[in-house]
């Protein structure tokens, strides 16, 4: 029996669309072994009654994926996953599924497979890197997707940062949220996010995180994301008033990051805990530090 | 008298638009001493008759505005600008010159203003913070200004890195070349710059040099700049077919930068000269290395 956790990860971090990703310490857990024959799916934790036990399974079919690519597969399979990551929420649960599959899976077999190589195939089966590669690697990850190649830089997440992570029981599909995109931008708002990405990878390198503040602005997703759930827009402009600037849209929603790295700013937590308390729904907030070690 | 030497410095960094800047090993100097009366400029060097010797003088005019900020002004002066950057090439020789008469001026007078009372001086002046702030800081710099205020990370420009300048005889305003920007752009377009512009900020600060070949592309300026003079468009077009995809555009033209690392791409620089050759206009190349000291 293998056995493997897998962090949750947050992506786009406000300006960098499609390219920021970074491990936060939420986990789940997943076992599996081989068995005589059949398919046996348990899953435990939270959102349960979401996560099929079936062969539609995700971590099923990420682990079919790395067995037809190790070319081997066993009798049969028992999986066990405990879930810990919120479904649907923005928070990577799927890419989670995908990384914690393959490696589970490559685990089984004595581990033939690389971690570039269990990259390229998780990206193949995610679509894209946001997610991913944090989830594999840990830390802060700058990726970018290129005629099918995957370019990333790694680094660590910096030990002060704070996430505070504000999950709505509302659910959003990354379908719907990326149809909330448009075609075309003005060419000041494509500037101002290349310039506010490049400083905030820069913030975030150098550990001068006092320059994260004015990094987080982006206006190429979150203003047309936000716009889809009433309570979004309502927290984004409440904290605006509030001058709580370190907020984004974790991946393509409806969780929000609150980010911060300071005790002074504690004053600030709890004025954000009030805006959340304040909406309709229910709210749930965890508070998360960066992970920086990735699947083992 | 004082003396100062201030840095070339080349902005955007192919998909760094209005946000990459780094300082490079061309130098202009800079003498000034307070005289009885009356203004005596003295130019000499490069480009030395297209300078103004009069009240028009760049560094005449930002000492004067230094002046202003300090509160006091010198009974006369006499200015003499050793110019080795080109004029009008888009190696920021108009924040040389800012910078560089900032710095003088302020040296006159004891120093009065800090680096970053200086940097705010030459924004004003230059009115976006590219060049100049590479030229004030030397390295690399990552710069965004927002609501007035100019927010940047710097860190050092890697020994490694080889800066080859193609600079033609032909000129280009700064103003043209802005003109030629659109006003919308498509959506993928912003983000692979975002992307794009994000990785190469975390490969040059991390050192992983060989993240840089598969990061320079831009959507954003050089595709419509380059359309502006027919030699740019046939040297990159031919860079692209012998597969040398480390070229930029410096700024907003028109010189271009062949950005390389190690003695292997030897053979590329061979090719790289070749093209240049090869175009009906006079170019001259400079081999140049990153500066990590700034004006001083």
């Amino acid at each position: 029996m293998v056995r493997v956790t897998v962090p949750a990860t947050t992506a786009n971090i406000g300006p960098g669309f499609d390219c920021l990703g970074i491990a936060l310490s939420l986990y789940n857990e997943i076992e599996a072994e081989e068995i005589e024959k059949g398919l046996l799916i348990e899953v435990e934790g939270r959102d349960k009654e979401e996560i099929e036990t079936n062969e539609g399974n995700l971590i099923y079919q990420s682990m079919l994926k790395t067995f037809d690519r190790i070319g081997w597969h066993p009798k049969g399979l028992r999986i066990k996953q405990y879930n810990r990551i919120p479904v649907s929420r923005g928070l990577g649960s799927s890419a989670a599924c995908i990384v914690g599959g393959i490696m589970v899976a490559n685990k089984l077999k004595n581990s033939p497979l690389s971690k570039e190589e269990m990259l390229r195939l998780a990206v193949e089966i995610e679509g894209h890197p946001d997610n991913v590669t944090p989830a594999l690697f840990g830390g802060v990850v700058v990726s970018c997707q290129d005629q099918g190649e995957t370019n990333y830089v790694r680094f660590p997440v910096h030990e002060a940062l704070k996430f505070i992570v504000a999950i709505p029981e509302v659910q959003l599909s990354t379908k719907a949220s990326r149809g909330a995109l448009p075609e075309f931008v003005p060419f000041k708002d494509a500037v101002l996010n290349v310039g506010k990405s490049s400083l905030l990878v820069a913030a975030l390198m150098s550990g001068e995180l006092e320059k994260i503040s004015c990094s987080l602005k982006d206006r190429l997703h979150q203003p047309y994301r936000i716009s889809l759930i009433d309570s979004l827009k309502n927290i984004f402009q409440e904290a605006e008033k509030q001058e709580i600037n370190q907020l984004f849209l974790s991946g393509a929603g409806p969780s929000i990051v609150y980010l911060t790295w300071n005790q002074e700013k504690e004053e600030k937590e709890k004025i954000f805990y009030r805006i959340i308390e304040g909406m309709p729904e229910e709210w749930n907030i965890v508070t998360l530090k960066g992970d920086n070690e990735g699947v083992k």
